[in-house]
């Protein structure tokens, strides 16, 4: 029997790998400004044509490869209690904002994104809308235990705590887990 | 007696003025990123190096312009109810969000401010500690009448709810006035 040929999509899988790790590691070293699809496309070992066959700009790459790293830390752990599962969530984001590349992918993503309002779709499309599933889903169950109020506005929650986090990232104010407490104090228990 | 010649803080004035509103009707027409330090001078009357003298980038122009339509909006009156001023003042700056160039005026820059650590800070300085001071004189009030709770967390008040109308105005998502009462909802009266 002839030896199989390599198997093309293992072979592109492994150029779509390389070239999210090189996106996201060139980003942290040089700022989201700094990187071309070109630089990219040099330290995946690969030619820049591979990269747009894939993703429509700079944007769309550094925004999957973001994507790719922040998915592992949103999942919704359900232990009963929405506020300790909520804690360890975000502070599992915040230590991804401070100690990877992928606050800079981010921040870089987004700041891209207000002229190029395709890239903020996509933001919406691959980021925050599985989120507000995911959120939705916890939420119910836990308005089901008793853990919020049966009325308590789901939506909004999910936009103040993450929204917050994004505010004092943009505007690289402290980031903190003692911050993540304050928050969810706030929003779970109000200020009245 | 002589005819007093012209004053030149007056003249100063005045250009100073001219830069502002060329600046920001520049950056609702065009866009952030298409317009240029030349076009704001050229539209203004003055040449490059007047705005030069004033402001080290275009970031710290457009700053100041959108600072100054902010500034009559985020005032913090007082009838003693925080949640009716709140949603006051808030509503005041959706509106200038939604229907002037401020908002595009200060999304160009907290984008631009992402690789212009000087830039992110000005806004800082400019627009964030000036509202921290105030929100904080209206909430110690407020705290001395009982509208919230003596012990509430009143800065994380603050993030929350400006934080959340830049994350939605950021990420391109509906700001109407309904969400304004479903955030303050939220942030006085918790989930729990």
């Amino acid at each position: 029997m002839p030896p199989l040929p390599p198997d093309p999509s293992r072979r592109n899988e492994h150029s779509r790998r390389a070239i999210l790790e090189a996106s996201l590691a060139l980003v942290g070293e040089l700022g989201y400004d700094n990187v071309s699809i070109e630089a990219i496309a040099k330290r995946a070992g690969c030619g820049k044509q591979t990269i747009y066959r894939w993703w429509p700009s700079k944007g769309a790459v550094v925004l999957e490869a973001a994507t790719q790293s922040l998915n592992p830390v949103v999942v919704f752990p359900d232990t009963g209690d929405i506020v300790a599962d909520m804690r360890e969530q975000l502070i599992g984001i915040l230590d991804l904002i401070t100690t990877t590349s992928f606050g800079a992918a981010y921040r870089g993503v987004i700041a891209a994104g207000q002229s190029d309002p395709s890239l903020i779709r996509a933001v919406f499309d691959q980021v925050i809308e599985p989120n507000i599933k995911g959120f939705s889903a916890r939420a119910d169950l836990a308005k089901q235990r008793g853990e919020i109020r049966p009325d308590a506005d789901a939506p909004t929650l999910r936009d103040v705590l993450y929204g917050v986090i994004e505010y004092r990232m943009f505007h690289a104010m402290p980031l903190e887990p003692q911050y993540i407490d304050a928050l969810l104090k706030l929003a779970f228990d109000g200020v009245r």
